[in-house]
């Protein structure tokens, strides 16, 4: 265990570390690229489609970290770098901040090859990629995600989307950039809270894939709250390269990629029950997967101790593990019009075995009792 | 020559009409159906995907015309068919009235399977195409085109957008419906007015594409405008075969494709200037290929002969081919900011020899003195 305390803003001390993860999807494969110091590192913004104009997206709180730093990386490359600020939220990933990159966008003439980098969290991000997706029919996009579960998550797969008052992520697209750049080190500014909340997608990746990759988990949990740059680096990693290999066998989610939303219907339920921001998506995530693992061991897939397994590596990530006392019947409608529910039924990821996902329905009255034995009364 | 007036509104007098186009686009392929009494045709409507739901958009005007027909061939197929309606016109092409079908799906608990029908003219398949592609992020639609335009224009190729108070469909995707069908007779209730705008586009083809088309448009033009069966389905199926080829060698419009726009440049700064919907978008494209014809002509590409040829059949066609007192100014700052201004300049799809076209830069003097040559003082 090395923890890594913040490092001065502009340079890594220790060896850069580089990784790269390939997302395999034909003429829409790209690359993300995972390392210290990458924000300075002319290699890594070199090669990118060429234009007159780069924007950047961000937020008010990510931008005065970091963008001066992008900006400073672009400049070689576009002749015009311009940057909008969106508010910072969940709150805010709607039609009326989408509309504010199009008017960003058109009030500068950008045209139809203009890049957009989105610099941010997984909000940014969607938004970004969204953006990009329809601004005139689409433009390329780079992600350059700041939070841990933006860089294991929201970054790979091309999943954009907005919220609607109706439901959480219902209007978008799936929608590629041309590169991810995770810098790890900004990951030093970011906040406790969503430090657990990226572990939470993390530590997802085991049960639905690779039972090793838990274990290591469970043994590095402390270093990667220290924010030791080798954990992470090493957690990015197997994070992006599980969920590539799912993306890249079902682009679409037509079906394997649904394994991807372990803990999700569950954790849907939980942030539009209360409201989307109240708690984080990764918290609520991980408090459906203790949920998710413990239908997985009522409908007789997994043993007991899978349960306390989960529940017990998300506390140790600093996750709630108890869900908010929406009642069961709000849970029950909630989930109902999660985008997951087809022709009436409920669906939910279950693990069958360590490491393995599958979609199952469930009976209600069983959903009813996980409801009951993880929420508070 | 065979007029046919206003036939029964359920039947066709004559043998049917059947003609199919492939649009080879791999697995995004789709065929278009175009023939008489489609909409009371079993065959046209079945095989579709399944669903629990159709949702049926249309308009104000084509709605009480056509809509129960469609939701009488749709019942056998879906358990819900349901159906919003939009005001109708290019004025209500935008992100408000893009919401409301949102708003519906979302209200009726629509799932990711729902497939929607795009019954109406351009506007309405512009913006169910482009909900579809967004909605969940993307369900099937099906184009059910009842303007000549729509049928040979926009029902094809995937273009889907709305319009932004700054540009004209600036928000938009690449989105293929899964089936088209243009029954010929709901155009027995299409406005004069509306029959010439279409017309435009089935001009169109013969400079670009095919010389041996745009003779026969000529020598064709008094039954298409007295809405011979017959000779639409001919001018259909021809404009559908030469759009389908285009776009199957360029579906994202990274070049060939663009020569679809003859007229447009021209044709998108009338629209802007006059406001959306002062004129159709098949008058301006009529007066705008008048212009790039003679752009065509002054950058020694054609013979004047040309521009009073396609001149004299626009006007034959019963379209506008002198653009409306802008002023240059006002001319130039609306083609500086259509989508195919890239990099500041502004580029024209000239055409090089009959049937063949291509993009071209054109010094401003020159189209300034084509503005004055074709525009109203």
């Amino acid at each position: 265990m090395m923890p890594t305390t913040s490092a001065a803003p502009s340079s890594s001390p220790a060896a850069p570390i580089r990784e790269t993860v390939r997302v395999e999807l034909g003429d829409r494969s790209y690359d993300i690229l995972i390392g210290t110091g990458l924000l300075d590192d002319p290699a890594a913004w070199a090669g990118l489609p060429k234009a007159q104009t780069a924007m950047i997206v961000t937020n008010t709180t990510v931008g005065p970290l970091y963008a001066a730093r992008l900006q400073a990386a672009l400049v070689p490359h576009y002749a015009r770098v311009l940057t909008v600020e969106l508010p910072d939220g969940e709150a805010f990933k709607d039609a009326a901040t989408l509309e504010r990159i199009y008017a960003a966008l058109l009030g500068a003439t950008c045209d139809r090859k203009t890049v957009l980098f989105a610099l941010g969290g997984g909000v940014v991000g969607d938004m970004t990629g969204f953006a990009a997706a329809c601004y005139m029919r689409g433009v390329p996009f780079v992600q350059v995600p700041t939070t841990l579960l933006s860089q294991v998550d929201s970054s790979v797969g091309g999943k954009t989307a907005i919220n609607h008052p109706l439901g959480k992520n219902m209007i978008g697209a799936f929608y590629q950039p041309v590169r991810v750049i995770c810098d790890l080190d900004t990951l030093d500014t970011l906040p406790e809270r969503e430090l657990s909340a990226g572990l939470a997608e993390v530590i997802k990746y085991g049960p639905i894939a690779d039972a090793d990759f838990l274990a290591w988990i469970e043994a590095n949990i402390e270093p990667l709250r220290a924010r030791d740059k080798t954990a992470l680096a090493q957690a990015v990693k197997r994070s992006c390269q599980i969920k590539a290999q799912v993306v890249g066998c079902d682009e679409r989610e037509s079906g394997l990629r649904a394994i991807l939303n372990f803990g999700h219907t569950f954790g849907h339920a939980i942030e539009a029950g209360l409201g989307y921001g109240e708690w984080l998506h990764g918290e609520a995530v991980g408090c459906g997967m203790v949920m998710a693992a413990d239908l997985s061991a009522r409908l007789g897939l997994m043993p007991a101790e899978f349960v306390a397994r989960v529940r017990g590596l998300c506390e140790r990530a600093g996750l709630p593990v108890v869900g908010p006392a929406l009642g069961a019947e709000r849970y029950l409608q909630l989930m109902q019009i999660d985008k997951k529910s087809e022709g009436g039924e409920i669906r939910f990821v279950v693990i069958d075995r360590l490491g393995s996902a599958r979609m199952q329905g469930a009976p209600e009255a069983m959903v009813r009792e996980v409801l009951a034995a993880h929420c508070a009364a």
